[in-house]
């Protein structure tokens, strides 16, 4: 990874709370100009096409903000939009063939939820999300919600940067930050938000307080 | 494209009628076995590492037979498994991303069904997949049925070589030849078949007929 990435508010794009591609940039910018430290994209949902349009879209709208754009699961559109990284979980492509069709420049994170998945994770990569913490209805896959004690008990097993995800919005961040995290994932409370901007200053000012 | 290909037994994996990597390979061995010119690999409803472990367990079990191993709609897996080709449809990945990414040697089918959709039809294509001919239940968001005559009023108007699919079986198979396609894609006749491989002789033979 050239440069330390900033975990603390890492916007998960959602595709049912954003439909288009067009409102995935609109929302992305709201929250980036509300304090968003990093923008990914997830939408299993959408064919691949709709799926690349949205990232190169993305990619165009983020250029020159410094927050860099990750992409769920598939490196065939990471590659094509030039994302600065891609996220991937247990299930999908493994780490070491991710990192070996991306190259080195290429943020790489793993989600882990267990003390058995903390075993998969390999100098490949760059940062750990942690979770479900709390009980999430975004990701329908998502295990069960492991809770504020196991995430802890999991950050103090790495020494990479952890971004904790799963239901967390205003009313948990302070306390998620303060299991020692470097960031928080947000899905719903900035993409379901009436303002994404709002939202994320809200939750940009809970986490200064939990620092 | 290295060598021409021949379209003309064309095996389409299904991950419903074939649940696990070894029963796909097992599926693939004796329809090779019976005939079949073509491997392709398609699991939409698989997560990417169980589709990554089918397609190298299938590079694998390909390796000498002289048959191509082609992967649906995910660029990365095929990269990774260094596989003879992909095979996008229209709301895939454009096939100028295609070709960019996978290099010159890398065989690219493309899904048409039809006029319209003909005009996506460029020059980083190698062959055409045409459908669906007759009405299919393997495959959730294919169209509606285009019939034999729009079948060959579609291969018409290409130079390219044309593979139609979508619900053909024993019952169809030379009927379809008849149009002067090069070759018939098959996925239930022979995955859904108690022998894929006395399934396999069957549509040869009738192909055979056909010609």
């Amino acid at each position: 990874m050239p440069n330390p990435i900033d975990l603390s508010l890492y916007l998960v794009l959602d595709a049912n709370l954003c439909p288009t591609p067009e409102q995935m940039v609109e929302t992305a910018l709201e929250a980036v100009r509300g304090g968003a430290t990093v923008v990914q994209l997830r939408a299993p949902e959408w064919k691949k096409r709709k799926q690349l349009d949205a990232a190169l879209l993305l990619k165009k709208a983020l250029c020159g903000t410094g927050v860099p754009l990750i992409i769920d699961d598939h490196l065939d559109i990471a590659l094509i939009c030039r994302a600065d990284g891609v996220h991937v979980g247990q299930a999908d492509l493994p780490v070491n063939e991710v990192r070996k069709l991306m190259g080195k420049n290429v943020i790489i994170g793993l989600s882990v939820g267990s003390q058995e998945e903390m075993q998969t994770v390999t100098e490949d990569v760059d940062y750990l999300g942690i979770g479900p913490v709390f009980a999430t209805t975004t990701k329908k896959d998502a295990g069960k919600a492991i809770g504020l004690q196991e995430l802890k008990a999991l950050k103090k097993q790495t020494s990479l940067p952890v971004v904790a995800i799963g239901g967390i919005n205003e009313s948990n961040a302070k306390e998620t930050m303060l299991t020692g995290v470097d960031g928080i994932a947000v899905v719903s409370a900035i993409c379901g938000a009436a303002s994404p901007y709002e939202a994320t200053k809200k939750l940009r000012a809970e986490i200064k307080d939990g620092d």
